[in-house]
């Protein structure tokens, strides 16, 4: 973890690049850092993905409407600030990535964060090795 | 939110067209209504996504089968009876768009509902002010 | 139930066939038994969906990495002990799986289960009675 998972409707690729706003959010997630500067979310287990549906109805299908969702899944017990200060960088990237479709269409943004409360956690990984010191 | 997600099987795009399920589930959604007939789930926050996999497996693998997952996620709040009412109307909707496939073929249906516990939440829309008095 | 979605970057699918990990894997939910040797998990509820992300980032860009996220969710109930074995076993045949990629290029694997937590869970099949006595 993080894992970054973008749901949006499929009229969006023609209107914007969506794997230039997987990689920024991957860059606003590697430069969180607590309040002692020490980075929040491992850069290994760092990832985000965007799946266009090319199925999909938005509000009452009266209106040609776009939607993006993205929903952040950590792992849990970092601080409500933390959180909260990751969210708002985040949105604050998603904002300026869309700001020229936001002003051009009918869209609706949503960004969530949850905390995973899984059962079972298992990782197996070569990427890690690649940031330790 | 209301945030409906479907995930099912690719077999699937043959035989029913998958947008015109998501338009019927997303009004279903739309005309859910509280005891005094207000409505309950917010039209610029209203949208399905459907996805169909590529690679899947279900059952044994003996036989043909296809499946549908629908789950929908909503915000926190609302009552017992409504979340029940909601989900029997979509489950109507859902058994009648499938009919002629449930009739035709081997087909697995599941609906759930969740409702989101998520530690952040922002949204950015111009889809809203559509819907306002 | 159970649901095993795979979350996945596209530049695997010229490394390795996800059809077969799919397929794999629905044949391990459906070995696992409990301490009396009885199978755990319904076969006529047991898939697997993958779903590739065409737009991905993964770490901080600089090397070529893969990554694949599953998530298994089951329904409530099940002991500690039967649902470490199951997310043992399936992770035994994910390592199985890509070992060659794993030795050819960077890629980081995570497994989790989550417990479901539905407020409405509805089932329509013709499935299920194909695994009847």
């Amino acid at each position: 973890m993080p894992h970054l998972v973008i749901h949006y409707t499929a009229n969006l690729d023609s209107a914007t690049d969506m794997g230039v706003l997987c990689r920024s959010l991957a860059d606003e997630i590697l430069a969180q850092t607590d309040e002692t500067g020490v980075q929040i979310f491992p850069p290994g287990g760092t990832r985000v993905f965007a799946y266009p549906a090319s199925h999909f109805a938005v509000a009452d299908g009266q209106h040609d409407c776009a939607f993006v969702y993205l929903n952040l899944r950590i792992a849990a017990g970092r601080s409500e600030a933390l959180v909260k200060k990751t969210g708002d960088n985040l949105l604050m990237r998603v904002k300026a990535h869309f700001a020229p479709v936001f002003s051009a269409r009918h869209i609706g943004i949503t960004l969530q964060i949850d905390e995973g409360r899984e059962l079972f956690d298992a990782k197996h990984s070569n990427i890690h090795p690649l940031f330790e010191p």
